[in-house]
């Protein structure tokens, strides 16, 4: 790799740490509508950002929900050009009392930036800005033609991204796409991730007839829908483990032999997969390693549920309504649409007489798999080898990137999902934190990539999507 | 009844409205600790009413918790001593969307007056204020002694009302007890309370090690609080709408045919009680009307669930805990503190291993029976009928009145349960409201009854207690 464009990146550490706190003191939570302020200002700054990396048509595409950030360098016709895609928005950061420093106040704890999107997605993304810039600093050009698209509504799906990348599709056609939210394998150790799984999110509310009662005048005799509710959540796991949604797993594949050998090697243990959590509760579905459970097999969880009176004192009613929310996690072959009819069918049913069931479900994601054999994943691989000094392994991600689906069926070219997380990075979880060796080393590797892939001699688009 | 007092009671009408919307502006929710200067303001107001109403001795006996407000009159020895009993403390307000005007702003809505504490037990609390001021005003004096106990802390269970009455068992010496803050028959139909239920709450928390994690990376392989409570939950009634709490019921009267048959005659129908509770969506126990399934057979409800997110937006969290509340009610013969074991014992043998429970349970309170045949009774009777028009009929409370028992026990009294709240009223829930001419009704009975209960020669407290 051009030694300049190292140097320049060992020499910009302080200041990447420094603009990562920029980044993550916006409190982008894209899904919360009291966020907008926020949300915009953090897609304005991260423009700016773009701007100073010398990429100077940055700008904001306006979408009926938050702005799309993005810029291009077109400067090496004939090479190839790479799609570097991430997200500005954040998860919500509840429950806020878990937090030990404020999370919108990023704090350095050792090595890392502690803080809500530290990792899931604002310092994956200043990685590219940062490779990027280590090129045009020093050598004027880029190795390849690149495109940056950032969007601000990663974490509540991506409503509007699709479309955008539909309208400029002509105009964008990459010949590969770079993402960067997906995790190590383990600190020093580099994954490129093999797939992801697909997502459906449910909202169901149970409610009888008439208002809150009074638990001793009424209690024994009216119809409880938080009662209810969690009679019919506790039947949507059978003893073994398994989603007890008929007709849920017709899709799934039986897992080979070779590939649960594979795993054995190359995956996660039960361990280091509890261990990342923090937690030594392991549960889940008999016959399957932690690593399987959460990859190859679909999870449902019962993420939120809320009824009747929970706070100071006591108020001894009997509840009107309850409402919960579920994460349904989808593997390959499974239909989204297919899943959400599924489960709200098994919801119904479920449902006893006289109270009302709403459900509220998006159109939820695919899960994908990702051709390891493409030359822009070799690139990719000898770009991280170079970088981290070891081999990267290929692994599933148990989480959903639903933009992976749209962009491999978009362009017809493969999505590298080369990630610089760690397992304990608490993505989603209070305490989000990054380590900024990793992504500094991680930079090195997308500026790598470029020079790599350039030489790769992908295939054309054309030759791919026909 | 005296027409001197009759009339002061009429020609006061607008007064009274007036004085209980001052009275429910104050947001005196006792178990909510940023309340405590309303609670503390309230108990003021209630003094000062007290001695406008012509009690000069009325003040406040501090407690560790919430003030008492107490006031007497012992002008007329020999006579009987009459303990009016009531609380100034109110429920929370939440859900604070379900109210249709603010629960701290009374309001009008033709004959009733709407506000969190209307009926339970503001409204009552101000009859027994006027009926006393009703004869000082007019004649100077009371037909018999009076003790007036406020309390601020009946919504959660009467902390330090116990200790207070036993402190001054000897001044307090009364020969009867008088709470109204229970329901009538139907609307111009009295009823006197024969009976409440007991009652003890429940805090439960399951919980396991780590933080909230990512749903993706994690669902399907983490133990989940929340659907482990929901799993709990939902054992906690078997088919056919019995508590499946081993022991349990192994105290519980078995029902006497000609009880049944009489609550056939005397009770609230099924109709009546869904009515008045708003609900056409029925539940309970197999083999029981709704009136006996709230009033001698014993409730688990299920009053407040909260665990994982559930706010704007979408976050796929597996939750790292989840909260419960749970009321469970007690009829004749059964134990508190034997209930709260069995209970605590139940949600340990359901507790998925690994997973943290954590129970907290206050003392509780035992159910009540209270003596038809005593003259005090009798004397209510009277007093409803000649205020009312219509014969009073005996029921049984659903609802929990924990110092019914304390007062029969210290004082070996009875305690004449004479409530104006009318079915529909919403205790315990939004919109809660009163009938004002029905509290008009209500004051009249309360003065007529210091009457007759004068006359009624009431048995010497030494015998009864002997």
């Amino acid at each position: 790799m051009s030694a300049a464009s190292l140097a320049h990146i060992a020499a910009g550490r302080a200041r990447f740490a420094a603009d990562l706190a920029a980044f993550v003191r916006f409190a982008s939570v894209g899904a919360d509508p009291r966020r907008r302020d926020d949300v915009a200002a953090c897609a304005g700054w991260l423009a700016g950002r773009l701007r100073r990396a010398g990429l100077r048509d940055a700008a904001l595409a306006r979408t009926p929900g938050h702005p799309i950030v993005h810029a291009s360098w077109r400067g090496a016709p004939g090479a190839p050009t790479v799609l570097f895609y991430g997200h500005y928005d954040v998860q919500p950061p509840e429950p806020l009392h878990a937090w030990r420093t404020p999370p919108f106040a990023p704090a350095l704890a050792g090595e890392d930036l502690v803080g809500r999107g530290a990792c899931d997605d604002k310092g994956p993304v200043l990685c590219h800005v940062a490779a990027i810039e280590s090129h045009l600093a020093t050598s004027g050009r880029l190795p390849a033609n690149v495109v940056c698209v950032f969007e601000g509504e990663e974490e509540h799906g991506s409503p509007h991204l699709p479309a955008f990348l539909r309208a400029h599709r002509g105009r964008l056609a990459p010949d590969v796409a770079v993402m960067s939210d997906t995790r190590m394998r383990a600190p020093g150790w580099p994954a490129i991730i093999e797939g992801t799984r697909g997502a459906v999110s449910f909202e169901v509310e149970l409610s009888r007839s008439g208002d809150e009662l009074h638990a001793g005048q009424f209690g024994g005799a009216i119809a409880n829908p938080l009662e209810a509710l969690c009679a019919v959540l506790a039947q949507l796991h059978d003893e073994r483990g398994r989603i007890a949604v008929p007709g849920l797993y017709d899709r799934v594949r039986v897992l080979p032999p070779r590939e649960h050998a594979r795993f054995a090697v190359d995956a996660p243990t039960d361990g280091e997969l509890l261990r990342a959590g923090g937690s030594d509760d392991p549960a889940g579905e008999a016959g399957f390693s932690a690593y399987e459970r959460t990859t190859v097999r679909p999870a449902l969880t019962v993420t939120g549920l809320r009824g009747g009176y929970t706070g100071p004192g006591t108020q001894s009613a009997v509840p009107a309504g309850a409402q919960a929310r579920l994460n349904l996690r989808l593997v390959p072959d499974q239909d989204p649409q297919e899943a959400r009819r599924l489960v709200c069918a098994r919801l119904r049913a479920l449902t006893p007489a006289g109270l009302d069931l709403a459900v509220r479900a998006g159109p939820g994601s695919r899960a994908t798999t990702i051709d390891r054999s493409h030359p822009a994943m070799l690139a990719a691989a000898r770009a991280l080898r170079e970088a981290f000094g070891r081999e990267p392994v290929f692994i599933r991600s148990g989480g959903s990137i639903p933009i992976v689906d749209v962009v491999q069926r978009l362009f017809g070219v493969p999505v590298v999902l080369m990630g610089f997380a760690l397992p304990g990075d608490g993505m989603h979880a209070p305490n989000e934190r990054v380590n900024l060796p990793t992504l500094h080393r991680g930079t090195a590797a997308c500026a790598r990539f470029l020079e790599l892939v350039a030489a790769a001699g992908l295939p054309a688009e054309k030759e791919l999507a026909a």
